[in-house]
């Protein structure tokens, strides 16, 4: 493998592709399941971007967490969510929001497309959020051998999907 | 839901986190099964971010597919791979390479961590890469339910995940 010299301090500009309508105006840690919201693209984006969305049942959403402040940002390790009884790992082993470059990830399931509206379940943004991309979830991405994580790790996510009420 | 005016042309600027030493120069379709490659953080995040990380067998690396050309992104639809055989559907119906803002998402083994570097498996990522962020698979962030997509992503995807000899 050839060793590269990279400019590291090099910037890119992304631009939301759309934005998010959601029920929560602020970031919250928990209990998204079922709830909706709603992706309308932007007028850069052809409407027919989403054509045969629709025949995957998930799509994966790439998001930026705009309201996090970029003082907030954590570029090696916390204990999650600043709990002390789970061991602090860095940034790149958990998934909080105060991370470098600010982006979410989440696989959400798609409940229908209007034109340039896609619905989905179980996004886990607040409203007003940009959305960078939206890709479809085929099986052939997911993990293809058995998943492994620490046990904090599951009792994090024990509420994240329970219904809010 | 409240309907929200959005600055539409806003810009969000990202850092590269990382980038990639990899095999291969150029993009390819294919057969990126068992191929390993290294991400080196840069010199802006501490060493620590990656503390933790090999107690999860998988992560997800977001990178940006730096030589599509921003001329070749499609914002609408197009047939995947460009093959007539398979439906013409969205950008957003799809994960090829040229889309807008041009970001990877890739699940991936982690095979090892060593202070600011991260080895990979399948990670399908060019050489020079820049990586914008890296997280934890939790299978709480994998499809809770059964995953459903058109008989044409799986033809697609037949030969990817094959070995390259």
């Amino acid at each position: 493998m050839k060793v590269q010299v990279q400019p590291v301090k090099a910037k890119v500009q992304v631009q939301p592709v759309g934005y998010v309508e959601a029920l929560r105006p602020h970031a919250e840690d928990d209990y998204w399941g079922g709830e909706e919201a709603c992706i309308t693209l932007t007028d850069e984006i052809e409407p027919d971007a989403l054509q045969g969305l629709i025949h995957f049942s998930h799509a994966e959403v790439l998001f930026l967490m705009h309201q996090v402040a970029p003082s907030k940002i954590v570029t090696g390790a916390r204990h999650p969510r600043n709990n002390d009884s789970w061991p602090a790992v860095g940034i790149f082993a958990q998934r909080g929001k105060n991370r470098p470059n600010r982006i979410g990830s989440t696989i959400c399931r798609v409940v229908r497309v209007e034109g340039r509206k896609l619905f989905v379940a179980e996004l886990d943004a607040i409203d007003g959020t940009p959305v960078l991309d939206i890709k479809p979830v085929m099986v052939e991405f997911l993990p293809r051998q058995e998943v492994r994580q620490p046990a904090w790790s599951h009792e994090l996510m024990r509420e994240y999907w329970l219904p809010k009420e």
